[in-house]
């Protein structure tokens, strides 16, 4: 992820990158540009020590790519907020914080309004798909009595630790085990989706239900990473459902597994609302998720540089537009400001 | 519409109706409730006299439904900025209406910020579907290279005024008078759309082509207000074309007639980027227009309640969220802070 977003700020010139911290550096000094797979080199090498960074430079805002729990992601999120450096961060918790952490959410808020910097947290999912755009696509609702939207989507184009998480390979009984010990710990971000979506729609959840249930496969499936066994799981069927008023509300559904297709499904981004208007959505196929992750944390950078100081979440922004690789215009800029006409 | 604001308002408790102001209005007082179509009365009579309907009221918000272009608009809206009351207009030129008049949009920018008032335009289209939901989904790429939008809908539940405008009901040739004379007007909004649409990516428009084109029927089609013979005029369809770069970017197409179905056309809102990634797009039925305009400007007050002083367009906003029915929070009460957990 860091990579694909070194490349893409690269081509945007109303961004300049002045420096990368990783968490994982090679013993000599390796150029960003190099890093990142570009062709050229950027001029600086990768840190590995945030605080002589920030020493160094004075960004005006930081993509956080290291980590996917607020826990994990705090401490580089302090940091940074201390130097009044605006966060952008796609660990998945970081969507909607203050579910799993209200009291660093409220610290890290508390934080960021002292020091003028705004933090949000981003992504395809949560951040995006199953959360943000059920709730722009429900303000063209009088009233809303149901949700249920599913992300299907394809795991054959990912490494072996994302296809560890979801199970692919395992018997049904390694698969099982695996949920109980956590091993197959499924996609993360459900519950901040959900928070996300009740949070927008004023509704108060009772409880929140999870499942992760094996997708067998009926035949032979393969990655450069994992070979599946027929009667072996090709994947985690992830449900979760938001409990508003005695009602199973807002449910979540998200199948990942590799090669659907050779399991009879086609992927995609599904959206239905039960309310007045009924309201049915598609996106096939799916909004690809890295490039897509990679897009929304560049392309929010003007949104949360005009936006107040503090803790927001994608709700709480106007949505973000496609930077213009041509575009010369600030991204501090006003966006409607300019127009084209 | 404004019958439809009414009734949405009464069933939204966080809200209070304060008042109505209605252009058309009965020789002797008739009660709001009545001209809405509600089972009781609310107390007050709709004012034909806005001046004194501020006068005696103070109201945080207004909902303009009373016409259509900026030109009309602008009285109502400056009497209620200049009261303080912010303002949320459905008349389609007022979703962007630096396009059209760049200098009233200065000037009601400037006299809304001088009262700390916020004024915005919004509808399903123009102001959601061709143009919010296509920055929305903007924000998931990387690269945008061309957009192509489509809303293709049924007039059959609409009324005369509407069906003259669109051209049903004519002959080929009253219909290509028509588009010359004016009559036949067919959607307005479009060049709204393409700038919000172009300001959002940054994109400079060099040009906007639009044509209106017959959909002839092949079959007699019919409603309580119009009968189309076979061979004559069903509907409208419309296109507008923006140019960026000497290259048609944006497309936006809105067919638009009685019964499509009787014409092997299924009715649905479809958007097409074509970038990095390519994404497509589809609400089948298409979200339905007069429901959709009714919720978003209801739906939208809690987010200009919220919003800075001045001039907006529904892209400087956060996404307006279903408002619960059942939810007693505030509209003031700000969003994010209230997490169902």
């Amino acid at each position: 992820m860091g990579a694909g977003m070194i490349r893409l700020l690269q081509s945007k010139p109303a961004l300049e990158l002045v420096g990368v911290f990783g968490r994982r550096i090679h013993d000599r000094p390796v150029d960003a540009g190099t890093v990142a797979g570009l062709g050229g080199e950027l001029g600086f090498s990768v840190s590995g020590d945030l605080a002589a960074l920030l020493a160094d430079t004075t960004p005006d805002i930081a993509l956080q790519a290291t980590c996917s729990t607020v826990v994990d992601a705090e401490p580089e999120i302090r940091a940074l907020l201390e130097h009044g450096v605006n966060v952008i961060s796609i660990a998945e918790e970081m969507a909607f914080p203050a579910y799993s952490h209200p009291q660093i959410s409220t610290s890290l808020d508390e934080l960021a309004r002292t020091r003028g910097a705004t933090l949000v947290g981003t992504g395809i999912n949560p951040g995006f798909v199953l959360d943000l755009l059920i709730v722009a696509l429900s303000g063209t609702c009088q009233r809303i009595d149901r949700i249920e939207a599913r992300r299907v989507n394809d795991l054959a184009p990912y490494g072996p630790t994302v296809l560890a998480c979801q199970g692919v390979g395992l018997t049904t009984t390694q698969f099982q085990e695996g949920v109980l010990s956590g091993r197959v710990a499924g996609h993360l971000g459900f519950p901040e989706s959900l928070s996300m979506i009740a949070s927008a729609l004023g509704w108060q959840i009772e409880r929140i239900e999870q499942r992760r249930e094996p997708i067998i496969s009926e035949v032979r499936r393969q990655t450069p990473h994992v070979v599946v066994e027929p009667g072996c799981v090709a994947g985690c069927l992830q449900t979760a459902v938001a409990w508003v008023d005695g009602r199973a509300a807002i449910q979540l559904v998200h199948p990942q597994q590799i090669h659907p297709q050779l399991g009879g499904v086609e992927t995609g981004d599904y959206i239905d609302i039960e309310g007045e208007p009924d309201l049915h959505l598609r996106i096939e196929p799916e909004i690809a998720g890295g490039t897509a992750t990679v897009a929304l944390a560049v392309n929010l950078i003007p949104r949360v540089l005009q936006a107040d100081a503090g803790l927001r979440t994608m709700i709480d922004l106007p949505v973000a537009a496609a930077l213009s690789g041509s575009s010369r215009r600030s991204p501090a800029e006003k966006n409607g400001d300019s127009v084209g006409e």
